[in-house]
């Protein structure tokens, strides 16, 4: 689907890496290697055994708002955020949703597909692509905001995001990714002071949960009631549940945090290694501080598809409002892999 | 969720088992006892060493396809029938929907939260709750009819149905149960030449994947692009995909002809045992082609609270709009079962 922007928004990283039958290296989808861990797919099986009955989604409600600090009004679990983003558009009486770009383009497509037309604010790399509050127009009921962000790796600081809020206004924040960052500070999980929030958060990423479609929502206890009503009947799965409950307990949330310093490490080595090519003009967007890195190289969909030559899938950029074909996104992955990627980079410039 | 009509189109049998933790022998919610079978739940065990990938439901799809003889583009994947509906009732620009009652309320609920206001068609117990074209509104441009329906067991000939098809109608026929009887015979499933025709399906009933979400639409390529449209990204799990996958396969769908004779046993069982309550004013809605009996009895509301003190859980009828407190829908199970259950309900008349 190409918008009237031009951008093509329902294009993912997933589909730069699907059709080789899996023989690329993947720095195209931003969900952890190696996932999920064996500890987490026994648990998922062993739901199995319970099928035939339909789901009943309570028990991975409580552990959530446990999680969270919060009753369980306040949470809504979802058929991953791509379910929430189609809830959000679908239930919102809103009249000027405003998005800020660039970020990931499900939810304005959502918008447009249920009929909204939607603002865009775009942040600008000469600001670092940092919120600048006043770029948002004052009559937007309905702010989309992604922290930290995708594709840009920016995070922002929770008081900027907040400072977004509005009587009248509902504050989306995707926080698919804050799991990833150390401490998850600048979140806003948890906040009930922060007027219209919406606050969506993924399991996907850091736990390699793609295929199973779980994800949730932190809202006012009125909001998860009218994205609930939009809802089909038993919208989660019985094994996306039981991953749910397994994720936000006390164990999984401290092998989160642990892997969150783990791709903060990872992140430094990309980073050091891509120094090297500052001279040919690759630029690294930040400071990055998501499991993911946005980088500018001249003729980048050129060194792309050398890059895939050479066994390597990149995410482009180009397919994101407010960025080009200059642009690439590149995955965090191990210091092996990472290294295996900058020498097949080196090549791919070469040419 | 009670409607102007007084009917909770929002209960169904999940919820009359549920709050007992199992305690109670399940009459009560029409899937097929003791499933998934092992080798399905192997299959599905095994897609979940690759949940980290994002789900790719084409090869589900052109496996549902090739068994209805349909090229793809006909064929929608679903998180169950439940999203189906929902999908119709956001996607069809419809002003004067019908409903077919008694039947399965979540068609109705789904087109009122999405703002239709919903027309119904009683069918009634003197016409053994059989289709009468006729009552039907010329006017109805979306007309839902359930096939073989639940509750009432009743299969319409599949030519009466197809005669509801107008030009400028969609005609929705829910199969749900349709793989339980056997030979399929009045599915409209693979025809093309039923114009505005949508065929829903459901591998959950038959294969005990309730908890897994996933059922799928058969109907002309248009219809399937526009609720595609409005389904979310990536809608349907990994895990519900390989079921898919494995349920439409001729080993599988021999399978489950297989289970639909046994079904047939099982029912026949089950309506002689009942034969011997007619003193006691127990009638049967039939001739009954489904896994379940609507049953009607004097004091119905009485009987299933003892038939739960005697451990039998049975479903409601009164919820289902044509009905009222004085029926009870009981699922088909084998024979020990029915037994058991025989000797409860003979008890629960006691009194």
């Amino acid at each position: 689907m190409r918008t009237d922007s031009g951008h093509d928004l329902r294009h993912h990283g997933d589909a730069e890496v699907r059709d080789d039958g899996g023989s690329l290296v993947d720095l195209a989808v931003n969900v952890r290697a190696d996932t999920p861990p064996v500890w987490l797919r026994e648990h998922i099986a062993a739901s199995l055994t319970g099928l035939a009955a339909y789901p009943d989604g309570r028990a991975a409600r409580a552990a959530v708002a446990e999680r969270h600090g919060l009753p369980v009004e306040r949470v809504l679990l979802t058929a991953g955020a791509a379910e929430a983003f189609v809830l959000l558009a679908r239930a919102s009486k809103v009249r000027r949703p405003v998005v800020v770009h660039p970020q990931f383009t499900e939810p304005e497509a959502a918008l447009r597909d249920a009929g909204h037309t939607v603002g865009r604010v775009l942040l600008r790399e000469e600001d670092g692509f940092r919120l600048r509050p006043a770029a948002v127009p004052e009559d937007a009921d309905l702010v989309v905001i992604g922290n930290p962000t995708n594709p840009t790796s920016v995070l922002h600081p929770a008081d900027a995001v907040a400072s977004l809020a509005r009587p009248g206004r509902v504050l989306v924040v995707d926080e698919a990714f804050m799991d990833a960052v150390p401490g998850e500070r600048e979140s806003l999980a948890g906040r009930t002071d922060v007027p219209g929030l919406v606050v969506l958060r993924s399991l996907t990423k850091t736990w390699g949960l793609a295929g199973l479609r779980i994800g949730y929502v932190l809202a006012a206890p009125e909001t998860v009631a009218d994205l609930e009503r939009a809802q089909p009947l038993w919208p989660v799965s019985t094994p996306a549940l039981a991953a749910a409950e397994a994720c936000v307990g006390p164990r999984a949330v401290a092998e989160a945090a642990h892997a969150a310093h783990r791709i903060a490490a990872d992140r430094a080595h990309l980073l050091a290694g891509l120094a090297r090519f500052a001279p040919a003009g690759l630029r690294v967007a930040g400071p990055a501080q998501g499991p993911f890195l946005l980088v500018r190289l001249p003729r980048a969909a050129t060194v792309r598809t050398r890059l895939r030559d050479l066994g390597y899938a990149v995410r482009r950029g180009d397919t994101f409002p407010g960025l080009d074909d200059e642009w690439l996104r590149l995955a965090v992955r191990d210091r092996a892999t990472v290294d295996g990627f900058l020498r097949a980079l080196e090549r791919a410039l070469e040419h």
